[in-house]
């Protein structure tokens, strides 16, 4: 007997029908013999009609109480699917964060776990092959609700997984992670493995599959996810900390197009300690994520070049006019961002050559490029970037 | 400083807009320098939302996983008002049952309460000028989350008011108690007071108002209860053991009508010990309740009529055919229960000549007679009920 962590995102408890479908995909497993820590979302678009119920009352709703409200959507979702699995007579129980002591820090709509009782779920699991946690949620050490923010599910499932030492399924309308978008690759390959390293790098890719944080968190207590499909039987993914020795490491696994980034510059700053900080600290007041960075000096100034998500211009313009009064900013343009990614980087020279070499044989100049040890990315117009996936994709032989 | 229960129901907080009326009427009370424990139901129709969402999986759903369910309706409402108070600079803080440790017995979905921590409210009270507190659920000594059952707001309310000792405002879409339903007779008149006694043999004149299970709380521990309008300021009813000295005891308080009553008469009984009792216990195994019971006696056999409400009759055929395989069970049709209530009836006599008077004079013979100390009901034809009901209230001069 093996105990695994299963997690179920929103789309795959949206309606009746969904949950029972899950239902019957956790009585497989049970019928092997393992027994199963069930972890779940919210139903579909439950959180949205919840925060817009909140946000028509208050532009800034009490943090508390927002938790308090959001809190509720889980705990539908466990409920329904503990209803199902006990009318198939397999017995279940559900678990609100505060019956299982997930403790988190007082962080409201954006809270940490702190802990989790993890002899409260085996003791439970003695009892019931089944046991169903509520997702996202968790309560502080004075017994105040909270939630995880974004992906706070996938972060509940991995962290349950970490403190009891087992693998995690994370299941969802996506069946695995694969090399390119098939919608602009239609060849594109589904990846048996890929490291968290890896994943963290290719956001945009698996951003519908499981979330940065949980991977985060699987990474640092080695704890082996499994991404795959809730509604076929389809082989999924493995994302782990370093690929099996069999497997060739490829030298690119993978690669993404992000859209809707805005290039902005500003011209002629002082090269001063705090000028950079200053900046991207005033952005991230105003709550705005900066991507690719790039800088050019020259005579005791700089220009700075860096990329956000387009829909934030506004809101932009007013915090860096904040700090910087009379500096020249110039808003570029949209963009697409265009990355590859691969651990097979680090020890096979010659791939940004002939990642450059691609685009120069199409004509593009990109007007950003940032790099890490495993990935490369330029900022390419949007037009062209599909283009240049499919001929990437080719190169790389990252079809099927 | 005075502290109060306050109870706000579905219909009260059904939307944003309704919710933020009540707001306002907790700000007034506020303003006048008391502080408020505001208890509030699901928001309009949700618990049958859940309920149907339920029986959509299951028509016998798992009780203890329905609680978990039907819990999350009153957590959005407490949330949702507190987000909405603090947006109006009012602190106030939502506790959930097991927050507030409202520990019940384990009967899912129709608990009751065994305890409630009164020092977690009155200490977050002198933090908070309101408190927020879930309705209709409470938790297990276990930490299981229970029901109430229907009405079980009320209960949670007064049960708080009674552990405080302090009184229990019940606001509704109806802004009191009448004398009789003012859509029959439109010059019924509000009651300043009613006991709890005639309140629960005024059952339906009250029950969109106050659920009967929280007036026999109430009653208990002498809880002043007042019944007022969540939308006005009109003066409600108070609800209370005696009414005060200066107020002359009407005789008759009130005269209602309840529809859909089938009279069934089973006929040629043996009078044997066990056979009332076997008829009635085998309807309550079929949560079939009876209401007026009458019976006849003649040379060893008796005949006995009851009345239910009309919508069970195979239901009940089945439950008295499993007992009474032979005898003979006719199906009377169905009437309505005209009934007059009054705690001055018990000293005021000829009360019952002149009712019996009235429907004499209309030439109605009632096929069905109950009594009480402070009740008569009688069963009458569907179609001359409301008149009846008009020349009663003018008899007994139940009008502005």
């Amino acid at each position: 007997m093996a105990i695994v962590v299963q997690k179920y995102g929103g789309s795959s408890v949206a309606n009746e029908e969904r949950i029972k479908i899950v239902a019957e995909k956790i009585r497989k497993r049970i019928e092997k013999g393992d027994k199963v820590v069930v972890v779940v979302s919210a139903m579909g678009k439950t959180t949205d009609k919840l925060i817009n119920m909140a946000k028509n009352i208050s532009s800034k709703p009490h943090p508390r109480e927002m938790d308090m409200l959001l809190t509720t959507g889980e705990q539908i979702s466990i409920a329904l699917l503990s209803i199902t699995l006990n009318e198939m007579d397999i017995p279940a129980k559900s678990f609100t964060a505060y019956q299982l002591n997930i403790i988190t820090t007082k962080d409201h709509t954006k809270a940490r776990i702190k802990d989790i009782d993890s002899t409260k779920i085996l003791s439970e699991l003695k009892k019931y092959p089944v046991i169903i946690v509520a997702g996202f949620q968790g309560i502080t050490e004075e017994g105040d609700l909270t939630t995880l923010g974004r992906g706070g599910s996938d972060t509940s499932a991995v962290a349950i997984a970490a403190k009891l030492g087992i693998n995690c399924e994370i299941f969802s309308d996506v069946s695995g992670i694969y090399t390119c978008d098939p919608k602009i690759f239609p060849d594109a390959r589904k990846l048996s493995y890929i490291t968290y390293d890896e994943m963290l790098e290719l956001s945009s890719l698996g951003a519908k599959v499981l979330h940065s944080r949980a991977v985060e968190i699987a990474k640092k207590y080695d704890v082996p996810l499994y991404c795959a499909s809730s509604f076929t039987e389809e082989e999924g993914t493995w994302v782990v900390n370093r690929l099996p020795e069999w497997l060739e490491e490829p030298v690119v696994t993978g690669v993404t197009i992000e859209e809707n980034q805005m290039k902005i510059t500003l011209y002629e700053l002082p090269e001063e300690n705090q000028v950079i900080s200053n900046i991207f600290k005033k952005l991230a007041d105003f709550n705005i994520n900066v991507d690719m960075i790039s800088m050019f000096s020259y005579g005791g100034k700089f220009h700075l070049s860096f990329t956000v998500l387009e829909d934030h211009k506004e809101i932009i313009e007013n915090a860096l006019r904040n700090v910087l009064p009379k500096t020249k900013i110039s808003f570029d343009g949209i963009y697409d961002k265009l990355s590859i990614v691969g651990v097979g980087m680090k020890s096979s020279p010659g791939v940004a050559g002939k990642f450059f070499g691609i685009l120069a044989e199409s004509s593009i100049k990109p007007v950003l490029v940032t790099t890490s040890e495993i990935k490369i990315s330029v900022l390419v117009p949007s037009d062209v970037s599909k283009k240049l996936l499919k001929k990437i994709a080719e190169t790389f032989e990252l079809g099927g």
